[in-house]
């Protein structure tokens, strides 16, 4: 976190707890408390205690009584806490707020041991949470509308230049469970055999440049296809800035490469994993996503 | 906000400053600015604003440098002002993080201009988060899981004893989106005729005290029948606390009515709205939910 | 089937089957065959069988030979077998045609042992098909548009103007994934202690009487509210032709109830059971459906 | 429908009618009808009526007053009547029995005017329809289950080594809504420039070979890629009669050409379009599928 907190306490405050302490508390007799503060306590603080105040960021007096200090410095260590440290170092990665709902259905999707039915309803619900924030970032303008009680309601009106784009065919539904009606492009990009040719095949809306677009791919591992896929989009004449990548999972490695290259991009994600393994899979990781989704995985 | 932050700099440093801005900046000779702050500036420091430090809750050092510190305030201020004042005297009551999705999603399901299918469609889908929400406040259990990969994920198993209670049909399907084969009971208050004799019909799991309650009303208005139908469950044996109230809207008296009696119990809701009006309908509202949700309003 | 069939053959054609039968098949000599037709063969035959040939309503020519014809009367016994006597008795009332699958929903949701979530999947599926087939009774007129390919498709324009009304809610996903944005009535009917006092509670759109009403009810068993629910439909104006009442298993009791009283009413069911038992309960029925589809049944 | 029917009545039967319209609706004498009768009628009726009379397939006795033959004749021309001819020539054949709901929805995806939204619902919907017949096919074993009122139900417990198998991605909704979890995998047919390469990718559930598969494209047109995802299929192992294949439209050409390679594989489809235009286009059809449910058609 990097903040440096100073907890600060008037003199006679200090000794007076010193004091309550050490006669109440450990049945030593005033003097020799006093005695003892004056000769190694005090010095001891103005020595070694108080030249530290003036690095301080942050000053909190009257110690531990006061809550309102402790407040905000508990909340910020709180959302300090929550927030990957990749977020901190690319302002364009977001990861959804975590809940304990959401641990739990990365606990259930993670699991090599679910059934077909529960890996799709749970990743369905999960998509779908990454997509409402991803829906987040679109502009809008102010709009006011007329309630059924006659009352005015001064709302927004979301952007509806926007369609979906998927890179592995298995979020469109739970996209179509938010947008209705969304146009879902498809980039498809197919490693043909060893010798490093790619094949990609597209199919993608006409008027995709006049679109926000919500590239989809359940799973962010080293980039490299979704860095074709996106400068794919951008030669379709996408601007960058109007692209939003949607994981469900996202390795280090995959942020990196694509963040570097395309730093106004968004990346929405629900959980940032640990590492690539040297087979380049994520780490812990959910295995061949499209393969757990479809069924073709055993 | 109730926060009293002193921005304190070193004496040097203020007078530092005061000289270059007074001579650089509006070209006054240095012994005249030296004179002024010898005799009005750092007098009226000392009597008027240096007395006030002790009462601050936080001191700030080092003035508009300190970007750490400007950081925390700011953050703090965001996350205050994103609150509703009832949050703050209810702690058990939450608000869903606005985003400019869901505020167009209330300006579509309020507007009383929309298609009925629109209408459902956009409520599923806010009562989804409000669902998701809720269910982030149930308990749960740490639980470790092997991936496809191999690897360990430390995840949690969250709370599956749980149930739906309806006091107005209509929730029912986004919670079913988020809870598979999520038992629901219904609770039905009609006032029967202008004699104030109710009729309340319940039907619920037998098991209900053993669960943890998602009780389901879309708007909140005076929180009477939500308190008839809270108390019914606590007759049943669910204790206060393991109810979770869900609205789309909530009105402040309801909020209040309720809150006030049921301390423990928990209401997530996805709008506060301004008041009731003197018919008792929620303003700005969005009418009568159950009527346009079905189609039975014209 | 009350359908008498003569199987006709020439005589020529008879007695040279006969001949190679019992000299072939049975080493017999010619002449004591043909001694044995001339007299008893042929004189039976004439006395006995051909007389009946004028009661016949249809006859077959050329016997086993016959393809056409056999073809004709077997799937004509198909068709009939199929059928469910009160289909014959009562014109109005449709049991879907079932296939494996349909009976191996039944299957399922019938048996007391099945998960809370697999009697939702199922019961929604099995009702989508009694919902489809009800939907085709409504009217409609002819459409022509022209398809992406220019070309011109002459097709139908089917009956806006209806609505559900649900005895037990329950029904309502299966109609809404087939009628987008349709509009939902209710009509509670909820019997009040063992007095026979009856509250009748209900929700209807207000231009019901201009709709034709797709009536919802899952299981039929005495037909008693049934028939209050179809009287009140009337009273709001709705004529009896244009109500169409879904269930998913019905009582021959309760059809005999509400097709007496209401016979130009259509009943669309997926299977008609055996009986009611002294209980009241449908045999072998399904239990409590509403009970068991929000799992507060135990 | 190469039926020969001949409508018998008796000789004396014959002559009472004509007496009986000749002398009382037209005034003759019976004189005059008789001697015509004997002279011009008879003989007539002898030569060229009753000589048809050996070739009929069916023999009608007692001529107009035989309702229950009529009946019989009216239901079998009902039925023929709604069947196209392609399934007469290829008993494999089946198109889902036709509604005026059915022939609507056809009408709603046909139109080249309609809205994103409703192409896939429809679709979804029409689909679902096709899938539920394709199920019918599968095979089962009987089973009894005891039901919550304690009765016996003889049910059947239907096949579930099943998958579904994408030539275009835009059925697996509808193929879900029906089948929890099954798998589904994909073969993608995609023809390289115009040089006749093809390009074929798949991802199968390593265990096809033990399932049923429910091949999925919406439009059958020329039949050859289906031809050659079938042909894929049977490499893998999968019996050609354990294979469904399940269209929206098919074109007689496709049918044709799919049916005389595989004559033991199944076709269900929902209805049968004119033919193929000289693009190889379905005519009237509804466009490109794909494109349009994917919204990537303009």
């Amino acid at each position: 976190m990097n903040m440096k907190i100073f907890v600060d306490t008037d003199a006679d405050v200090r000794l007076a707890r010193r004091i309550r302490r050490d006669t109440v508390e450990r049945g030593r007799d005033v003097d020799s408390v006093l005695e003892q503060y004056a000769k190694f306590v005090k010095p001891a603080f103005d020595d070694f205690v108080l030249p530290s105040k003036k690095y301080a960021d942050v000053i909190i007096p009257r110690g531990g009584d006061n809550h309102v200090a402790i407040d905000l410095i508990v909340q910020h260590i709180h959302t300090k806490l929550g927030q990957h440290d990749l977020c901190k170092i690319y302002p364009n990665v977001y990861v959804i707020q975590s809940t304990f709902q959401i641990r739990g259905m990365h606990t259930l999707i993670r699991d090599r041991g679910i059934s077909k039915h529960d890996f799709v309803f749970y990743s369905d619900r999960l998509i779908r949470l990454v997509v409402e924030h991803g829906l987040g970032h679109l502009p809008f303008t102010e709009k006011q509308v007329v309630t059924p009680t006659g009352s005015m309601y001064t709302g927004v009106d979301f952007c509806k230049k926007l369609c979906g784009v998927s890179i592995v065919r298995s979020m469109e539904n739970a996209l179509r469970a938010c947008c209705k009606g969304i146009k879902i492009g498809k980039i498809l990009i197919h490693r043909d055999g060893d010798n490093g040719k790619q094949l990609i095949y597209e199919k993608l809306p006409n008027d995709i440049s006049e679109r926000h677009v919500l590239l989809l791919d359940p799973v962010l591992a080293t980039g490299n296809s979704a860095n074709q896929a996106i400068q794919l989009l951008i030669e379709k004449g996408v601007p960058e800035s109007h692209i939003i990548f949607l994981n469900l999972i996202s390795a280090p490695e995959g942020i990196h490469c694509v963040c570097k290259r395309f730093p106004s991009l968004k990346i929405v994600t629900s959980e940032i994993d640990v590492a690539l393994n040297e087979e380049f899979r994520v780490i812990p990781g959910l295995g061949e996503f499209g393969d757990r989704y479809f069924g073709t995985d055993d």
